[in-house]
């Protein structure tokens, strides 16, 4: 199955209270198709200026990417310039410069029509209602945004979320919407608009499924010691969820600066996390109550991380 | 296996955004008997006042709980109030009244010393100390505190540390008695002052066990709808641990104010829950990776919750 994924490559500079790095490539979808070609083939839907480094199509290339749908436009790529704060979590965005991206409409090549996946990655409500338009043999739509959408643009972020299948929001951006303190409220709210499927991503603490029949599924991060830049862990994770669901084989990552330590993975170290996240998170599906002072055997479970 | 604890019991009159309740029983000692006891024989030590109404010491007769430690002394038993914010994550004390507390010292049973599983509950390192003084026959002993402790008697909790197996700490504990940014790098600070394990308490997004051998354990939360009470979270859950190691049966909860909602729970439902948790943590163990684009079956996992 060959995923479609909708949204942004950009140039990012980043800074964290540790270093700095200029013009990397960045962009929702640039995450999400390094993670999701470890998987399956992407076909991408973007914008690019004339002054983007050929050495990331180069990359691209050696993956099962297809760029029919990447268009080249004279002038400046997207470009995004933040600054992270101590903790990690939290950044200022130091500049937005649209460039080739103001005047961009979505147009779906042809040869992507039979994508089996959708993945409406992070860009204006509008853009992704234009890409419904014209998509029909989709099996699973996902939608990812922010809160920008949230607050400028909740009507047509609406109108977008009642069309797909599964969304994906920050647990702030599910509060922020629904404007519920309950997580699980909130997630009740969105699912009676019609969506299959919320996940719900907890940055370091891992992400939540919930599904419209009640299905709950909660999946733990896998622990780092340090994190370098964070910058497009959502879109690595989505890139992950759909590359699963197109082969079943899962991932979720997000370390070193721009997409480097992504570039640099393979399916064997998506394999042995996977194995450590077995491990980490596995309950005895056998063990069943007994009458207090009924003593039963321990089984240590657990995986060598330290 | 039987369970020596030492620890607060108190009256607590507790005020959240939604409801309020006065002159309830509380106490971090309350909470972790009245988990722990649904598994195993509780040995308990702590002390109250002659107002102690004798109601909560004919619940706890009921149940597999040993009070011979616990000492009715003239006066009044330790009294706490103290207001939830509106996110329930966050309260202020209102008032405390030492009571009988003032010149407690804790003194051990001779019968309540083969208990195998000590948990010293939350109160001053230097009565913890005066406990680990008269046991000697423990198999685990478990350590429990408060950002009090840490801000104002470090060294103290710091020699407690040091002659415990086990320590629950919330992950704000852990930062601020290591100074760390990073969880895992605080945890391997405290693993190296001689700990066998470390319970990462994270709240409404679980907990995480870590080992000095490498072990690592990811538990996640129940998703509740509702917090009514938060108060007692973590000595439930502690009681829910040393519990399942006394017999092999886990427990994890905190609903209803006050532990009118533990009160009522019965081993049914403790099993009722662990079966979620099996299903909602589970990670097919047989999952290997293939080659991008090699389909595999998709086996949907998960539990029916909303």
């Amino acid at each position: 199955m060959s995923i479609l994924v909708v949204g942004s490559v950009a140039l990012d500079t980043v800074e964290t209270p540790f270093a700095r790095i200029e013009e990397t490539l960045g962009g929702a979808a640039s995450y999400f198709v390094t993670a999701a070609s470890l998987y399956s083939q992407v076909n991408l839907v973007a914008i690019i200026g004339s002054d983007f480094p050929r050495e990331h199509l180069d990359f691209w290339g050696k993956r099962p990417v297809n760029l029919a749908g990447l268009k080249i436009e004279e002038g400046s790529t997207f470009r995004w310039a933040a600054r992270y704060h101590m903790d990690m979590n939290t950044r200022d965005t130091l500049d937005t410069q649209l460039g080739v991206y103001a005047g961009f409409h979505p147009v779906i090549p042809e040869e992507y029509r039979s994508s089996k996946l959708l993945f409406l990655a992070n860009i204006q409500p509008e853009l992704q209602l234009e890409v419904l338009e014209q998509v029909s043999d989709v099996r699973l739509s996902v939608l990812d945004t922010m809160e920008l959408w949230i607050m400028t643009t909740r009507s047509q972020l609406t109108e977008v979320i009642k069309r797909v299948d599964m969304l994906l929001m920050s647990e702030e951006e599910v509060r922020q919407y629904t404007n519920r303190a309950s997580l699980v409220a909130g997630v009740r709210q969105l699912l009676d608009m019609g969506l299959r499927y919320v996940v719900v991503k907890q940055g370091s603490y891992g992400a939540l499924l919930f599904g419209a029949d009640g299905t709950f599924f909660s999946a733990p991060a896998y622990p780092l010691e340090e994190v370098i830049d964070p910058t497009g862990a959502g879109d690595a994770f989505a890139g992950g969820l759909l590359g699963y669901l197109a082969t079943v084989e899962p991932q979720q990552d997000g370390e070193d600066f721009s997409i480097d330590r992504l570039r640099s993975l393979a399916m064997d170290d998506v394999a042995e996390r996977y194995q450590c996240l077995v491990m980490c998170s596995h309950f005895d599906p056998n063990w069943c109550s007994g009458e207090p002072g009924q003593a039963q055997t321990i089984s240590r479970r657990g995986v060598k991380l330290l």
